[in-house]
């Protein structure tokens, strides 16, 4: 089946979280590192949570209820002005090193590319403007109007009903191994970009292809 | 409005999570805490997952899975029996020391109490008559009639409907927050076990009641 588009999972996959541990250091934080990976999974926990609970509320909200429990586990105290400076950290994260050399490699052949984000649509451009990588997709889709999470099918059947075709036909590029996950089991065609040599997660199916880096990208497509 | 039953949460809250370091000790684990702390996690990420994606799988093969994920994740070389034994093992949870006291003080008022688990509803009877406390609860509800995990408000339901009450009938004691949490979101009166002076979930609604230890429930009933 051809591709008619390829569509990228946005934090993590073409953006670098890593990017906030700078900001996290300024902030204070003991361990960056360790801050922002607590930051991140309590921010996809809230997503969960408020996907099976039916009671979602934006990533922006999440993000920041997140931030707020993360200090208070962490024992960082921030005022409001040092949160709103980590907050803004968030929407300005820089692109993975592999991220413009592979999607314009792909936009040189022509091929439809878009983003599918568990983010608010509006914070979702910024922080693809932000990055440098304004311009190279088609289409920013959000989960703002199913209201779920990934990997709620709805939300990947955005994508399929924006391009007006069958799950085949996407391929999809997340290095999220859950996002990997939830889009091969809605049936879209998926690459998996495991940059840090991660386990493969044993929830079946499993992706098609792995690839370390997105520099493997325009191979498969 | 009176209280209709006490229901509690299962593995965390009247079993000891924890009393599965010695094993992830003998199995060989570097960390036993880091070790039995990441296998929950994954176990609760695969449940989450799995319900969010419509894709059910029962809670021990769930924990089957996020073990062999755990192991590969830290280096853990396990033979199928060092993986029989950790398993065995996390069917074979000693109680809280102040679940029992809790319990039988509210048995003693006639108060109806009954188990809500992610668990499997066979694995979960034997857990509870192996950790001693056979005979205590009058039911115990698994979400394996719903095919799906807390916090999806139809698992909350299967009490509800047990009891033939509405939800504000039901006190309902966890000691993990999301699940506090998802029942307070369903309407439940929550009491949140807060063992490790955790800092509170920020998703609304809070629980009603805080407590550092069961040993307060029976006041709260």
């Amino acid at each position: 089946m051809a591709t008619r588009a390829v569509v990228f999972d946005l934090y993590g996959t073409v953006l670098r979280l890593e990017g906030l541990q700078d900001a996290a250091a300024v902030a204070g934080a003991a361990d960056p590192a360790a801050f922002v990976a607590t930051w991140r999974r309590k921010q996809l926990e809230y997503a969960f949570l408020s996907s099976l609970a039916n009671a979602y509320r934006n990533f922006d909200e999440l993000t920041g209820l997140a931030l707020e429990h993360t200090c208070a586990q962490l024992g960082l105290r921030l005022d409001a002005i040092g949160k709103a400076r980590l907050f803004e950290a968030a929407s300005s994260l820089p692109a993975h090193a592999d991220a413009l050399p592979a999607l314009q490699a792909l936009q040189a052949r022509n091929v439809p590319l878009a983003v599918l984000t568990n983010g608010v649509q509006a914070s979702a451009q910024r922080a693809i403007a932000n990055a440098g990588l304004g311009g190279l997709f088609s289409a920013v889709l959000s989960v703002e109007t199913v209201r779920a999470y990934k990997p709620d099918p709805r939300v990947y059947g955005i994508a399929t009903t924006h391009f007006d075709c069958a799950p085949l036909e996407i391929a999809f590029v997340s290095s999220n191994p859950w996002d990997a996950w939830g889009a091969a089991h809605f049936g879209f065609r998926v690459l998996w970009c495991n940059r840090t040599g991660a386990p493969p997660e044993l929830l079946t199916p499993a992706p098609e292809v792995t690839m370390t880096s997105l520099a493997e990208l325009p191979a498969h497509v």
